[in-house]
């Protein structure tokens, strides 16, 4: 069974019921998630044996956090407790044309105050065959971007393959900032995930001689961006979600991976959305796994994009689907009927 | 005032609450269903005098059973008490690309392991109209085969109209099993309710000389199915559902009556769906509702289509509408504006 | 900043949560509002200092009520307590082909009941740029009419600009008794709001000269009721709102503003609803607000149907909404993106 | 089976859940209730045939009041529909040393408008065995103490037993017109309820030659009052409530019958309170049941008293216990261990 | 009517629903609380005029806050907004012996940053009859401390009344800081409040020459540690509340008023706790409420207990009753009877 | 860190919320539990290597369950999957008089069924302390007890400690039937569990030559009783659990461990009950942990009984507490003061 190792923040999140607004809240709905520790669960779902890396409070909410990956079999075992506090953010449930609303409260976190000496690379991927984290993990800040580069030396070294979402946040960190930490890891990278706008937010990268339409770039728009990032950083595959917002009710969602040669792009759903949050993370997760699996590339598309369509149609942060329930889709069964 | 009498099933649902799934679950919704009672339920909703009969066992679950039916003014006076347990089902609602997930926890039933003795049709039918079942019943398995003929043979002797929705479950019995006990059953049918599924599941009836786009029939495949059942079995009437899955959340929905002479398509409902498990128990109530009401065919399919399109705005697996909401939509009216 | 006063009821609003119908319902969620009050929530969230005056009982319900309004800064100093009891309604939400269902049991209601020596128009206007009500006020019989004449002649003298929303509602009045107490407060009227059968059920106002197709006037045809309004009773400015309800799940939403020489048309909405209830009100809060900030007339409807379109995503009574989330929207940022 | 027929208002019932208080209230629960219906319902769950009459609006709440009976068996074909609203009672629910609060909003209900030609007594007595009404029909205003009075004269022409809960309600009516209409009820009740204040309130009926310790009266003041009751009225039986209140979270519970030679105590329980309203009421069920199943004094007045005992451990206004959990209780089975 | 302003922190407070742990959550109930809040918003209820100030971020969890002081009358319109975040704190409800358990986020907050120039103290006291803060407010560090400085010095100028509840926290400072801190404080302070751990934490203040039997003062002891305060700080009075924990279920609650001459003590309420939090608060707000009327002594003690009392009787921080309430406990009506 | 492996079935629990009585249900809570399967989440909840063994069923049910253990910590790499069912059971929480009920719904389930071949118990038990049982496993009948004998037997050979809690269960199996089996695994037990009822019903032993009053045994006669079961069955130690059922709301609660020479008692707890079932387990669990850990028998019971009594004041089968926060209660903190 392969090995993974995902590192990141995970969250308390806290919402309204339904679309619900803040002001009329009385409750929220508590869950938790975090861009790599979703795609750990992702994996776990899958059936492979995957690890979340982080550092949690010794307190309760520290623990609740802990325990939600471990319900789905995450293994936690490698995750660090101290430090402050664990980090929050509030959001909002959009509909129709009101759009969802996220209040960050991630400041001072036990992860976001964590030193180097807090994790023990050679022990933690010891035995591991893919490591993921994403842009938001350095943007921390603190020694975060050190720690990172910490983890992708250490695969390096051992051939541990190394992906990254490139998950630009720019509550966290500036372009400018982005671009220059991003720079010193993305040469560790083999897999490259990024949607359509944080190549361009985090190194510039724009699609070359095509056509944009309506904001949204063609196909070769997309090659072209991905290329670029081949070309800039030594990426061996890149990943790209397209998403269609018609409206916070109603999105359209596709993707495309690209190996340097060839782009593979997979259908597009019209997802009628339950919950959009961590759409991307899914996709990673969707993406690893067939790549652990030995897809080829339209088959690992097509799954990471099923994986990601089935992820917004489910309440919370992480994606609750088994691999048969993907293939399903991606095998073209979209209809929705009863399965009895 | 009309008497009907159904016979089957009514099982426990329990269902996450909005699209959850069940391993997100911290409770389940719980409500009563099962073809046949839904369709005494929808009878009494219309101010008819419908009574259900089935085995619940003698205790507070059968007794929860029993009062959802007699809350909506069903007859329960008939239902026999004892055996081991009420059957359950737990229901996941999908939503967009997710379907909906069944798991049924009904084998060992009260009703499943109910004796011929348990029941005195001469006296359960005395005065009574209409009775109806579907293929649900003696697929049970056990006496229920028997018992379903006992009551409709009973019901030839008196001249008490049957109905039968065929409702073939492959859970419950193979296509083999299926088509033998249904045969024996068929020849009391007088209106035999179907989908597009069931009549070549059970039978092998499939539409001659027409064509098949896209797993769908024609009109014409329609009225082949319906035409072949009347020849073999010698019913007078013949109901089809015909349900177009866009996704989980929304359907098209439509419905044809075959009189051996003339087919009479229902305009077709684009659904956003509530739910919906009973869609096709609402429909048999709807029309069961026209024939004893005198409508002529093409009335009986709008109020039966019209009926059926309603529930699917409802929660749980009965139809709660009443007749005049039900004509108000068959007559035209489906522009959802406030009653005020 | 602007001091607007509205006068009229603010009821209990009890719903079953969701889609669930009355006769499933164990619990009611519970809100307030009402056409006058919604307006001047509304107001109070952009900014302004808006007051609602209306009479409530001197129990817990009229307590409620008032600390609804309270909670988001409507200055409810001037609202008189006393008399018998809060109106209610309970609303039954639609779905799909399912339209949504009110029962009113608002009579006998402690505003209904009040009499003209309640309010002290000349204290209760003192200072302010608009006053507001709605063709609902009136009708609640009783003292009403003239307590509505008393105060729109205090206005005149002001010189405070008057705003009515016709609002025509066949439970609480008859189409004559609506036409003739109307015709005597609107002469007294600034600006006309209407939607698109209030002018023909109170005044017989109907399009003239243009086709109508469909149930629904063409462009010309609402020009034209505008004109006639504004011809008979001397309205600087006419509003009203386009609603083309697809379902009770989906509306389209628009509106019109025209100033006696020119019409103004927003863009139209294709609303997912959340709730409809109060998106009429919700229009106006939107039209007076711009009306009071200065805006030119197409900036102004485009502000009142971004309002009132937002509002339908949001559950109960009022449009919790902020000016700048509305500017958004009418700026052209529809496509729903989450906004971290 | 004894046949028993029970007149009166049933309500609808709205609290908010669990101690809230009214002005932190967003959501109300929902039952049905009202003394008569309650009594009928505790009935109906022993296994009696019990009628309920009132008049209820034919409208949606109206069918959820009549509902509420008809899912516990209570016979609702009696009940007429018609008239403007459904009473209503809000309730908040106390605890420790803050008592619960009712606020009603019944005036102008259906049953309250009802006319004396609405019901057809001999028609809905007809062979019926017992017929209870308590103080609260005839306080209700209007003809019903006409209508009281019409019904219990064909009681004792056809020699059905009558019972009353005295149950006087300051909110209704003046000490005075109660005692002035309810002694011309009296002289057709057989077995007369109250509890420590009602005989005081309506009739002016103090304990005689007996101390009076902190407010709570001896067992020969009980005795002396339910002697007067029987002297003027004429009466069988008394049944009298002890209620002690320590707090609104728990009070002791106890009564008395008394045949005009003997009195009969119940042992005392220190309830727990989940819910106390509906005690008086259940605790006449249990009377009137003891009583029609031929019960000994001594057990009568145990049963009553432990059927209401449990009433109050079950949240709602009526009684959802079976005849054997009270003979449980009643035989002195009060430990509260779970029966599996 | 008197004028109160009061000063501090709100925080957020989220906890599971009933005696849910943290480690079962799907949830949170959310309201907003803090010491000095919580004093104006029983103050407010009373029906003065009560003003809280603080500094709260400009976001929607900000507004929420101020939204739930504005809903019960507080006046807002001093608070300062600006700052990083809003201070959460995550409360486990215990039960029986299981203890309640609180986790603090508080750390960062916009009013714990705020800066002497965020609060004008001439302006803000203007027109003020009391002012009031705990020893929470200093205790958040930064420039709060001089911020009470600030306060204290202005109403010492003004003839301001000042109260401060002790109220020492562990987590925000040692008893050394709180000792210094607090005694540069006190000399302002006309009205201290305290409970039995608190003058002892923050002054080294114990009871002399008395007996402590199993951790409880005596009379005496109480009265001693109120003179050794007055002796100190030349406060005029001082309240002391008197909890004994039963358990997390029950508590008994007493306290008392010292005015330098003799010593007040209120009866003791064995209370069934629903909610705790905030105990502490209510007696304080009860208290001014009861000096700024001008109570007596014993009236002023009785009516600050006895609206703490039903404070522990209501979900959340705050103590919705009225003053009538309040009244009716403190006048021995403690039976919890239904008030219909 | 000790390694524990307990064997036996883990049911899905459906309850009403609150005090809900079945008939009044519209949603019920979900959990998971069952005796051993709450030991193994007690002592994984205290820091050790605690292993859950049973079957469940390949569904989404069987997930959940599995689920809810791995969530806290438990190991169920070892339970095996496949089967029919996930065995259910109904739970109506009592109040004050009125009883707790349970419906089981367990024949059939997956372990139930399971075989001797599905369990491989030198593997399980390799490297393994401790193994738990309770008498309710073999109870389930079919190849249980000769599972059960083979899992003991292995122990036995690997000198891996034994325990098991009688558990009669008489739903399950007749006394004469448990008699028989339980006296063929007895003899590998070491600590033997059992209440009051246990040792009477399942193997006769009562308490010798001591006085019964009540029905509660002396503290001689549970002396008796653990002499008599060391004596039949050569058992090390003895652990009873001493329930004293006030009502269902309140019950006092303590243990006796016996060691064969000295029988040590622990306190008594009155405990306000939140949930009690798994009382009894949780007082395993502490037991266990506490020997495990090398504790005095004195400090042994006192942790069971303190852990017992914490878990019955949390809602769900499983003792959701850590070692730190039993010991403070078992160190005699019981006042349930807020931990800040």
């Amino acid at each position: 069974m392969a090995k993974i190792v995902t590192f990141g923040e995970i969250m308390m999140r806290l919402n309204p019921a339904g679309y619900g607004r803040f002001v009329q809240a009385h409750s929220f709905e508590v869950c938790y998630g975090g861009g790599e520790a979703n795609v750990a669960l992702s994996l776990s779902n899958y059936g492979m044996d995957a690890a979340f890396v982080t550092k949690l409070p010794e307190n309760d909410l520290g623990q609740c956090a802990l325990n939600s990956l471990r319900q789905f079999g995450v293994d936690t075992t490698k995750i660090v407790r101290g430090g402050p506090r664990l980090g929050i953010y509030f959001l909002e449930n959009g509909a129709s044309q009101r759009p969802s609303k996220v209040v960050y409260d991630r400041a001072g976190s036990s992860i976001a105050l964590a030193k180097r000496s807090d994790f023990d690379w050679n022990a933690i991927l010891d035995g591991v065959d893919w490591f993921h984290f994403t842009g938001i993990t350095p943007a921390l800040g603190g020694e975060l971007p050190e720690i990172c580069l910490d983890a992708v030396k250490v695969c390096r070294e051992r051939g541990i393959k190394v992906s990254c979402d490139l998950n630009y946040r720019k509550k966290l960190w500036t372009r400018e900032e982005a671009g220059r930490v991003m720079a010193t890891l993305m040469p560790y990278v083999n897999v490259c995930i990024a949607n359509e706008e944080d190549a361009a937010d985090v190194f510039g990268i724009r699609a070359a001689n095509t056509d944009i339409e309506g904001g949204k770039l063609s196909h070769e728009g997309y090659i072209s961006v991905a290329q670029q990032l081949i070309d800039r950083f030594g990426c061996e595959k890149v990943g790209i979600t397209l998403r269609g917002s018609i409206s916070a009710s109603d999105n359209d969602w596709a993707g495309m991976l690209y190996d340097g040669e060839n782009a593979y792009f997979s259908p597009t759903y019209r997802i009628h959305i339950t919950d959009r949050v961590g759409g991307g993370d899914s996709f990673g997760g969707g993406l690893i796994y067939s790549l652990l699996s030995g897809y080829d590339c339209q088959h690992a598309i097509n799954f990471a994009v099923a994986a990601s369509c089935l992820k917004q149609t489910i309440a919370g942060d992480v994606n609750l689907v088994s691999a048969p329930e993907v293939e399903s889709l991606a095998g073209g069964n979209a209809s929705g009927r009863v399965q009895r």
